[in-house]
């Protein structure tokens, strides 16, 4: 049984991700739909892409994902389907693949124009609707991507910040607020664990507020805490709490990660 | 395989669509059930005739589309099934089929009243739970419409404003709000071509504020525009931002299009 | 086809949900899986457990009902797999299951240890995607209890509050506000026919504020009404409007049930 995810900012309140369901089920009737989420800031195309990333390994082979945080819509931005070693990744092509892509082994990409494969009359503001569900649904059932148009070389990438580590200290950035109020950074794991997380200050905005532990109830309730987070990356907490709330965060402010002299 | 899908004004904090889909499995097993939205404002039956409406041609042939936006709960309010050419509609007398139904080619209506296919005890608040999810639950299992209950000849039917129209101004109003805050309007698109929409001019509560465009980027970024929508109304839009908010547009608001005399 | 209901606290912005969606049909690409709830408040253990409590009867007999409102993730709390008559309940053992077990007849707990069954590494933040989605997606395929971990005796309660009867006054508290603002009670409908509900006056905060009626349109639009709910209990509604906010109620308010002398 086939997988296809959605990943919109559509939101709760509407019809248009009810209508994409059943766009696909009228194409593939036993496709399994999974929503990763329709919860993205209107048209916040680095969010969608960093969830993309963060949950599409963990879906069986052979899955296509879909994310549509599209607001270039109609106008004559492209669209792309990306085969990657083991998915399929569908979406304009604005950035909002191109987080996952940059983990996974990419085989061919193509732009999506085949007007055969489209929902007519294709409207002009919902191509999530018209272009991307059936093309999904195609893919779905056998489609081979060639099909879908030429062949390109490649995609729109986000800029990405990446930390910067100097002697004793690795600078980052607050990249995503989630719903628990915790501040994921770009600052991963692997990289915290080649510095030498033990002993550290995570700063924010130049104020030193916490040590790295390894859980939220790590310390007491109400108190910060940063943690290697289940996407990869550290992220600061407070326990029973929201870091964001309680220290005012926001995507783009800095974090220090200092490492204390063992006097 | 048969789809079944729901409109409901429940909301995603509590148990009560997770509790409809359980009905509605425990009777049959191997249905799809699409969530159309449970994000209705409560009672708002306009809202979610709307979103049925928008909706429902887009799934596969005998989908039976569940609406339940119910504020006469338990009182003696009737509920109905309509068997039109492509679908079963099921949901409350209310008018919240209404518009859907405008649209279809009606071939039969029932009462629901037959107790046999209830859950019991009936509450006398959540007829989601106990009327509506095995009712529609039976039916997608095969079982007659006539089996519901009595056959009767009409349903309640919305107001539903018309435009108006007279030489060189359409008069309409606002419909829907959507989640990116686009005002959805009742002026059909097929009017306005009929009408000739090149050069005119957009007014909202009589004062003028956009052209029209055929997507949202055909304006530069926060700037308003009105699109010819998905729904297949004229809508009004921010490009990359809520024209809802900047301009404070409400349900009901007056909507001029003014033709442009050629100078 | 098996069934494996989802609640949780992870809100619907981010990728949570979907991701232990996509483990779960890794596992098991077949079974069916049903989101109760994910708007539980952060860390609202009690009102996870209302939400499962309320809604786990109406599933299919052997479903496995998932909980995972978790503020202790990571750290050395236990989780458990609960075999009943009907169902398995899976989840941390911090009471979230507990209101649930109250009404079930109880065959066997088994805690979840058996690191073979997660996903490897396993994170200290996300035990929803790399132990319980996986726990709950292998025991839905078969694996019998006991490869979980040790059998034990007992698991965490909440403590439940109950309502006081004295010769012509019950005395309960609110446990539970809906979307409706609708404040749902803990005196169930039970005891309340047994105390004969007719001619009673219902108070909050020791304010009188409405009779009990059998459904919300039982007073006109905007009027009080106390009805016995779908849940079970007594709630308090305002016909069309929220109680919660009319009356400015709050989670473990007092509610007062008075006979009235028939004079």
């Amino acid at each position: 049984m086939r997988v296809i995810t959605l990943t919109t900012d559509f939101g709760a309140a509407d019809w248009f991700v009810g209508t994409m369901r059943g766009v696909i089920l009228s194409i593939h009737p036993r496709v399994q739909i999974v929503d990763i989420t329709h919860g993205v800031r209107a048209g916040d195309v680095r969010a969608a892409a960093f969830a993309v990333a963060a949950s599409c390994r963990f879906f069986p082979e052979n899955t296509i994902h879909v994310a549509v945080v599209d607001p270039g819509v109609g106008s004559p931005r492209t669209a792309i389907a990306v085969q990657t070693e083991n998915y399929v990744f569908v979406g304009p092509d604005n950035g909002v693949l191109s987080l996952a892509l940059a983990r996974e082994r990419i085989k061919a990409i193509f732009q999506i124009r085949n007007p055969l494969l489209f929902l007519h009359p294709v409207s002009q503001t919902f191509h999530g609707r018209d272009v991307f569900a059936p093309v999904a649904a195609h893919l779905s059932k056998g489609l081979p991507l060639q099909k879908l148009g030429p062949r390109v070389r490649d995609f729109v990438r986000l800029d990405w910040p990446k930390p910067k580590i100097s002697e004793g200290v690795m600078v980052g950035k607050i990249i995503y607020l989630d719903n628990f109020g915790n501040a994921i950074t770009n600052i991963s794991g692997l990289s915290l664990r080649e510095f030498g997380s033990e002993r550290c200050q995570v700063s924010v905005k130049r104020k030193p507020i916490c040590r790295i532990g390894s859980f939220y109830q790590a310390v007491p309730i109400g108190k910060p805490v940063a943690v290697p987070g289940s996407s990869g990356f550290l992220e600061i907490a407070v326990n029973c709490g929201s870091a964001a709330k309680v220290f005012r965060l926001k995507v783009g402010d800095t974090v220090t990660v200092r490492r204390k002299s063992r006097q």
